[in-house]
């Protein structure tokens, strides 16, 4: 990196995705744990004491001496050159254009942007081509956003069908983990021995999010895909990972076997950026019957591969799978570290004077 | 009850749906537990002794002290009149048509049968019809079926659909309870805050028998109706009660609320025979926004009725909705036994001399 | 019932004891269910609109027609005989005093004033006699508490052990269900696939309430009993029922066979009084090695038995035992419902003019 | 190393223990995992296709391709010079000294041979002087054992206690996770949203076991510790950690106080050997009040480490605390492996010509 670590502060630092920011920002390459912000509630302690630490392992001891910071639209802070936002919707919806205002990086996992012109909605195998949506923008500062969760999961199988057969429709029933509504989160007499039918909103961010992800960019706009996307979801007793059973219909008639292919040889696109943040492949898949399982696939390649099984005929569309994400990782804090890793390659982001 | 109740046996009375069948025999007005049928391990001891009960509530005193009896195709018990088959797929294949021709009826839930000629396949809401199908067999011995536990919560909730708009497609995913897998059945390390995808046999069994069930009897026998099932199977870590997110395409377009009333104004079809094991209404429909659940709503009206929810229309086909069946009882035990009531009550089935 | 069914109302009503109330009120022979009190943020509507229905079966159609009221300690409900009390600590701390100032009976299952002088904090089964520190009071309100749900247990499977051969000391290792935290209680992330140790505050009610319950009445006292206890408290990933692993130091050696023989000879001490929530048995033993386990054996005679296994000798203290008690009905609504029960029968609460 | 790495070869390969013994044997700096053993019905396929991998992370390579091999007593390997034993007791009877006798090197996690005469029971942490029960021995085999998972929880943190106050007795109750139970182990309809009290033989092994391992060795032989230990298990829906509740009577008093400033400054007595697997502290402490939680950290240090929690006064015995010990590999794999590398490194194991 020319010119040092990128200073970067993690807002929403206390929560799930927030965690698992710093759980991966300790010893990253390019980036610098430098700040951390969270609620009133938290501020002003250390983040170690701050902080239920729940992100697995054990909580990275510089970080745990951080202090923890409360931000506001009116105080964007000072020492920092990118912020990951860990935020949620209503909270984001302020802060993070005072932020880009102010001329920071924000790399956001919140919904409240996602869809706004001229923000970014990447997961950058997918789409890194729209990262040329910042190109336009005026000012130093830049907001760049992963989709939803399950969405990731979503269009990370569908990205190779589309390259290669095209994609008209899919319908999508989802079996997604606690983790994925945060902490508190979901009560345990809810999920204990029992399923949610229904996650409000997020059957809406499934069925639009995808069209602009595999949509074009054209003239400085995305021009969305036109899939139809029907969506059904479900939140399961599970800790870690979203699981997707899909059904899609191509846009030319695909053997199963050919469709397995195309999403084996996908490999890795990003390979020649060497991003720190990128699996060896975006998806794995596996021929075993009972693939993929939460609990046993989600953390392939430390929880950034998409796992990929049971490809087979669909006797009402075309062809049916099953994808499983990494709920907190690919399709939330290490998502956002790969789109920023993206931009620091491709020289949109760099360190701030 | 002309002639006194009918003795009735149960094979397999010690796994699941063997205690589920007993459960609900125990003060049955027209059935009386005669005797019990397990494998030679359990055989000799009294059912109190042999059984792991598990099937809610106190173990019925009376069928404590019944002894287990072992039964072979050579051996078909001569002191019942009606056998509950709780029966593996493999024990049903030549057991079960042994006990018809010594002149038993056989409630089956085995799937041994379930699709061949001259065997109805009920759900005697939906296709009671079909019981006309024993008619035409000569002799007295008879075996009736009922289908796959989470095929019943399908049937029942396309039927409504089926009579007043067509049915033309459905996509159906399931979130099914680890009691289907009988037990032991799964290890508890494959479903402790896991899913495990695809359920081995379920879904060839969820996208055939609704075409059987939803066909027409003519001339002794059923043409099968032109629906296109296709099934994504899950077993989830719930005890009791199998969820489907279905998606349905309508022989004619209809609104979700037309939909919706369909459903609410099935109300029961069999009220007139006054059959002991019906629910008020086959379907319970509610509003909610995560109904139904399946530790919370399986139960409705004793486990007999199928819960109902969240229909909405589809971007893809026409409508979609959840639908949540108790699989022990309305998709097993509790099935078994109406189908038998249906019998008894239409004339075809009766005290043996 | 001289004068007619006691109007009775629930103060917590919408929440897991306070449906748990509803629920077994609704067809009780001796008390008619006349208001349902929650927070100003239910207030207004019908119960059945206010509530996410949890107790089992369907909400009983009378109670869900209710409108839901506040209550407050300047406003004691003029309408009611009785009161049952789901409320938290600190919501009853004045709130009870004022309606038992007012002339209301009140039957609480709140920690506030379990230890109040005046107050009998009853098992009826166990301690009826405590009941007669009501005889000293002026005026006609009354306050009445059972003990905390866990505490329940422990005294339960003591009291035939005290009777029989004194109990000086009791090591007890709780494993407690998810509903004994209410609800929304504890976060689906910190239960599933987990075990948390050390429950806020449990510890101290299952070291003092025994030594009260166990103790003796004498000149308007209560005499505590010398019994040291000692717990360790845990919260299970289970719904309902709280399972303790005790070792007790008797105050005569007794084998294990002795004790088991005292508590299958213990029975229905209340049984004279016929009052409808007592079971017919207090405590309920069996020797298969697994008993008892939450799922399948807390829901015994209704709820209202206490199950009580493993007898054996402790090579450290004298000997040992698991008991579980369904901690939201004789643990909390169906012990507080019989304390009612109890208070009616021996005449000290009736109708009010 | 001198004379390069060891070859070792792993018995009951297929298995939860057996996983764990190949996931941490990959890349090992000593040891070289040259053949893997499992029985009739895996042997002659690969590793990888023979195994339903739950270890965590990926299959190792290596593993993945060697193939699975069978054992019998009459046929102990001779390409290796040292086996880890992830037997069953019954297996482990005659084929763990069948293969001690044809000069290998055996280090078991099996329950077989754990009191036999001249049998290491070893924590090294705790008592690694024992080791030289093996310098009496004929011939170059040798056996070595690990204690049950759970008594390793109980030994590491009885260890400073006894070295500092001395221990009289322990009361213990565990909350036991169900890989401990192996695969397929315990049904899932057993402990979902379940407890199962008294896991069979484990409280025998956890009164026991403490004994020779805080036990002196003199004149060649162990002679036991004078410790009372009363054992009560739990099996808990709980993925890996194995949490134990403890009271515990000390040789002198000593205040909470004193008894955690001993754990705390127990530290790595092996920290001199510089054993690989050795953590860098056996027993982490927190003062949390929740704390240790099986799923957040029974992981510590690669699952190496004891936590330990709750110190508190008793008021029975005189303290109480909460140990939590990862049962698959401290209490397992991990703890062989370690047996091993302390064997190696006190000269008594080494390369087979």
């Amino acid at each position: 990196m020319k010119g040092g670590r990128l200073r970067v502060g993690v807002l929403g630092a206390t929560g799930v995705v927030g965690q698992q920011f710093v759980a991966r920002l300790a010893g990253h390459p390019w980036f610098e744990l430098a700040a951390l912000f969270a609620s009133p509630r938290s501020a002003g302690r250390r983040y170690g004491e701050a902080v239920r630490w729940q992100a697995g392992g054990e909580l990275p001891v510089a970080a745990a001496r951080l202090p923890v910071r409360t931000i506001t639209p009116e105080s964007p802070p000072e020492d920092c050159d990118l912020l990951f936002s860990a935020l949620d919707a209503a909270s984001a919806e302020a802060l993070e254009p005072a932020c880009v205002a102010a001329g920071l990086a924000v790399a956001t996992n919140a919904s409240a942007h996602r869809l706004a012109r001229g923000v970014p909605l990447l997961v950058p195998e997918v789409n890194a081509a729209h990262a040329a949506l910042l190109d336009a923008r005026s000012g130093r500062g830049l907001l760049v956003a992963n989709p939803n969760c399950a969405t990731v999961g979503l269009v990370a199988v569908l990205a190779p069908l589309a390259a290669r057969f095209g994609v008209e429709a899919v319908q999508v029933t989802t079996l997604q983990a606690a983790s994925g509504a945060g902490y508190p989160g979901v009560p345990a007499l809810d999920l204990l021995g029992n399923v949610l039918p229904g996650i409000p909103g997020e059957e809406e961010k499934l069925e639009r999010e995808p069209r602009r992800i595999l949509g074009r960019l054209a003239g400085g706009e995305i021009a969305e895909a036109p899939i139809v996307v029907s969506a059904q979801t479900h939140r399961v007793p599970v800790i870690d990972g979203h699981l997707l059973a899909l059904s899609v219909r191509l846009g030319e008639r695909a053997s199963p076997e050919a469709v397995a292919r195309a999403i084996d040889e996908f490999g890795q696109p990003l390979a020649p950026l060497a991003l720190p943040s990128a699996p060896r492949r975006l998806l794995r898949r596996d021929d075993a019957a009972d693939f993929p399982q939460p609990r046993l696939h989600a953390g392939g390649e430390g929880g950034m591969t998409v796992a990929v099984g049971r490809v087979r005929r669909c006797p009402l569309l075309d062809v049916r799978l099953s994808a499983l994400v990494h709920n907190t990782v690919r399709g939330a804090a290490g998502g956002a570290i790969l789109n920023a890793e993206l931009l620091v390659r491709t020289g949109r982001l760099g360190v701030r004077r």
